[in-house]
């Protein structure tokens, strides 16, 4: 603690504004929206974790792994970082650049160790729900990454329907998944406290895989192919209590998953949502969105959903139990909802066979369909770069 | 699970309209605007947790006591519940409703008992702020009601200075607080993390008090007396990088208060809201307001603040952290900000010596200036009316 005389003051200023100005440097180097607090929270979180890997950063401060590599390969040039075999370390001069000039002190998080947050601790019954969902969610197809899909893990599926049951969104409910690549209706139906499960989703393949484990395990879940670009069927409407949804990562696509949630809801009810963290200004604008369709953001947990492989979000995302009162949709225009109809990129993956680097995006369409003139099936990407858009 | 098919799903649906039925009845009859959402809540929590009291029901749900005994008193004329010593328990034609009609199953909760989903944990040093803290809690004067006063337990007190640590908020940093008549400053100071720590309140008694420890304790706290209704002096204008609110639980109060907030973190930075859950429409007034100043809410734990006898919000509030990009300030009516100026109630009190009943906000502006003339000083509340505004 200092004491702030005038001249105390103008010394605290000077130093506040040298220690800005380089990180701000950082940022705009990197064009991360998030600005110097990013590099700061980055910096923060290898002060108290190190060694660690690029990934862990990324879920740690919840940004994509492109730009988390990218911080890190500055801080590295500027001697602040250096790697060792199991991740990034601080150098002395970093070690002295967070402890001096940032004022970092704490050498550990106080997270909770025990429920990360979620504040819902799995009971013997969900330990037993989990262990047998992991079976199950081996035998997912692979990702179709054209409509935005990412696996979440069994864990995190089942941590889903946790919360739900916790929340008393499930006991005596009728509860529709509006999509459903992360298998999260087969752990909600174990519980067999929900009056009915539906899930609507447009991949006939995940349809069928939950079809099958449903009719295995007994479970009654009703599977109907729908695309959401479309209103719901009358069937669905007004029917139901609680919605659970990950819909695509774009703003649009998160308001038309919702609205149809509405569709369902009718007047009232609950509705989860799973979304990437993204920028402040973007997800300002959602969280608009959402209060314009009359839900309250009644719980909001950073970080609650972990996915498989989906570095670009850093991989997790947040999850929110939205509650509505009056509820009233949004019209949004459904043609740009999937990442790549909104900001279609090209995609450069390198064969880890021969190292052989292909183009995604253009002819080859998905990174699934690849197939390296080696034989080679696994890739890891190298490079992004946006479509120009006419 | 029930099979669906047309006659099913009509049986099934005639269930549902009579279990609403009777709980919007209750619903109604309270007044709540929550519905029978809070009608369903309240019985699973004690379905849950029986023996509990109306107390630990309110704080459970989120609602005012005097809302949950309404639904309790009618819940027992409606023979579903009973009282023994230790509190509300369902009777067997509560058990059956609970069970039958609304589908419950679950006998306990799965909240984290680690952390209460506060996400933090004490280490031993935070262990060590909140014993001295204790001692310094006792010290607090009696609050002053027309202010909205209402003192958070020193556990709460010391878990703000823990999650604003562990989420990078104070090592290095500039806090203010905007008000504190929790006293969070001091464990807050206690860290010895933050660069800077001010306190503006309108009360000369808790900055005496703040003041006093400070010397004691050599936290180097400022403690700076000020009414809100007026905008910060220049000197700490754009000066702080976080800071902790507790605002007056109106919708005025909140924005008034974040509005100063933003004015001493200029175009960025972190502002942590403690307010009461109010009813779905308020609050998401409230949210867009957050949202309309460019705050993003990057987290939101319900019931993280616990009070000293506030049974009017349920004993607890929620903590939201919000981060700040391109602040802007809004403009409201700063002579309307406390509840009751907002909402001018009386309040009927009786003496636990004599029972004599005493009427507050007429006369006798504020419980703490009530003696009784039998000599008695404790009082407990029976009765609010509100007062018609001209």
């Amino acid at each position: 603690m200092k004491i702030i005389g005038s001249m105390g003051k103008k010394t605290e200023n000077l130093k506040i504004d040298a220690k800005k100005s380089f990180l701000k440097r950082i940022a705009k180097n990197v064009k991360v929206s998030e600005g110097e607090r990013a590099v700061e929270d980055i910096l923060r979180c290898i002060y108290r974790n190190q060694p660690i890997s690029t990934k862990k950063i990324g879920q740690y401060v919840k940004l994509p792994l492109p730009i988390v590599s990218k911080v890190r390969s500055i801080l590295e040039r500027e001697s602040l970082l250096k790697r060792d075999d199991k991740g990034a370390v601080l150098s002395k001069k970093g070690i002295d650049f967070v402890e001096n000039e940032l004022g970092l002190k704490l050498k550990s998080d106080m997270k909770c160790p025990v429920c990360s947050g979620r504040n819902i601790v799995f009971d013997e019954k969900f330990e037993k729900i989990l262990k047998k969902h992991k079976t199950y969610a081996k035998l997912r197809p692979q990702v179709n990454t054209m409509i935005d899909q990412s696996f979440a893990t069994p864990e995190t599926a089942t941590a889903r329907a946790a919360i739900m049951a916790d929340r008393g969104d499930l006991e005596g409910k009728r509860v529709l998944f509006v999509g459903d690549d992360d298998l999260a209706s087969i752990p909600t139906a174990m519980t067999g406290l929900c009056s009915e499960v539906v899930v609507l989703d447009i991949d006939d393949r995940l349809l069928k895989l939950i079809s099958e484990v449903s009719k295995k395990e007994n479970l009654n879940i009703r599977t109907v192919k729908w695309d959401f670009k479309n209103e719901l069927p009358s069937e669905f409407v007004n029917k139901f209590d609680t919605i659970f949804t990950d819909p695509p990562y774009t703003l649009n696509g998160a308001v038309l998953f919702m609205s149809r949630g509405i569709e369902a809801l009718g007047d009232n009810g609950i509705l989860y949502l799973a979304f990437s963290h993204k920028p402040v200004e973007e997800y300002i604008e959602l969280q608009k969105s959402i209060n314009n369709m009359n839900f309250l953001i009644y719980e909001l947990i950073p970080g609650f959903n972990f996915y498989e492989g989906t570095e670009i979000i850093g991989n997790t995302t947040f999850l929110a139990r939205l509650v509505g009162k009056n509820l009233k949709k949004i019209e949004v225009n459904s043609e740009k909802i999937y990442t790549g109809e909104l900001k279609p990129t090209l995609r450069y993956y390198q064969c880890m066979n021969c190292k052989k680097i292909h183009e995604v995006g253009n002819k080859v369409k998905r990174i699934e369909d690849l197939t390296c003139e080696c034989g080679g099936k696994k890739f890891s990407m190298i490079k992004r770069a946006k479509v120009k858009q006419k």
